[in-house]
């Protein structure tokens, strides 16, 4: 996705070896009009899937989800990391370690909202190592829905989860793919695979 | 906003004296074409104050946030509850008491988002003690960006946030305001304000 790609030159600042801060428009401040042509971009991509549900985890991956979600005329889930009493008790949990955070944390889905008869498109904003990803992916499968893919906002593809994810079989559309970066002559390298 | 109270009223679920919970359509499952609604409800309310940038505070209030933002054209922060190596660490922050969760929080915005020449519309999910709204108006008042008002999707109009908030001269719009509730006979009454 070409504009996608274009802000990511623009905007985004790379820390170290594998720290890409997109914060001026993805994960913190946020840019609505990206959001909305993101949305529609996976709508289209996945049109051909019957989605019934799209899933994603608090908090940065809900405004892609969101557009995508309102493009496809389903309703959204996130599955939430912390518990509170508005949530129910009755759940599906995975433990996902993250590294930006460093540390392990339990996500939780309400029984309610996943279905045996879903088919549940999950959208993140990153996929690096792909921790989230596979914690998203076990719990729709400990619900009995099935997983008719992965959006995913922007993929390292230098590290090893969205390959390990793919030959698991599970169809992952990444809107920008970056090969390689580097913060000492910042240089984002894309990799022409979508 | 009619459409809100009627699914508030079909799918709400009133525990104890002081919980709604609403998690079918707003905090856990999100509604998206609700959500579109209320977004475009807020940017026609507050189409008068020449807005720049809504803010909100992770994770339920980036719905009806984002729509918000789509709606006015501008672009929408998100305050942080969790440290990571993606925020800046010069930040704006307040320390915010959750009661549905039973602690206090920092929650932080990097000082690159908010600018003296902002004008910022903050939005929430539910209003209810306040404390949210004010740790959101305490963070914006620090940059030295003014506060155009505050567009709340529930407010808890038997708690004291709402009236204590107005009369420090905030502008608070709220889309549903429940004047009462009770778990035994599941009855919620709407004010007619908004």
């Amino acid at each position: 996705m070409q504009s996608l790609k274009d802000k990511i030159l623009l905007e985004g600042t790379i820390v170290g070896t594998d720290i890409l801060k997109v914060d001026s428009f993805l994960n913190h401040q946020i840019d609505p009009q990206l959001m909305d042509a993101i949305g529609r971009d996976f709508a289209e991509t996945f049109s051909d899937a019957a989605i019934t549900k799209v899933l994603t985890i608090e908090s940065s991956g809900i405004a892609p989800a969101l557009s995508t979600a309102f493009h496809l005329g389903v309703p959204l889930v996130f599955a939430k990391k912390t518990v509170s009493k508005n949530l129910d008790t009755d759940t599906f949990a995975a433990t996902v370690h993250s590294f930006t955070k460093g540390k392990d944390y339990v996500v939780r889905v309400s029984k309610k909202y996943l279905r045996p008869e879903d088919t549940v498109l999950i959208i993140d904003d990153f996929l690096a190592k792909g921790c989230a990803l596979d914690g998203l992916v076990d719990i729709v499968e400990a619900s009995g829905a099935s997983v008719a893919g992965a959006g995913i906002v922007i993929e390292k593809g230098f590290q090893e989860g969205g390959s390990r994810i793919r030959k698991k079989g599970i169809r992952v559309h990444s809107l920008a793919i970056i090969q390689e970066m580097s913060e000492i002559d910042h240089r984002i390298v894309f990799s022409d695979e979508e």
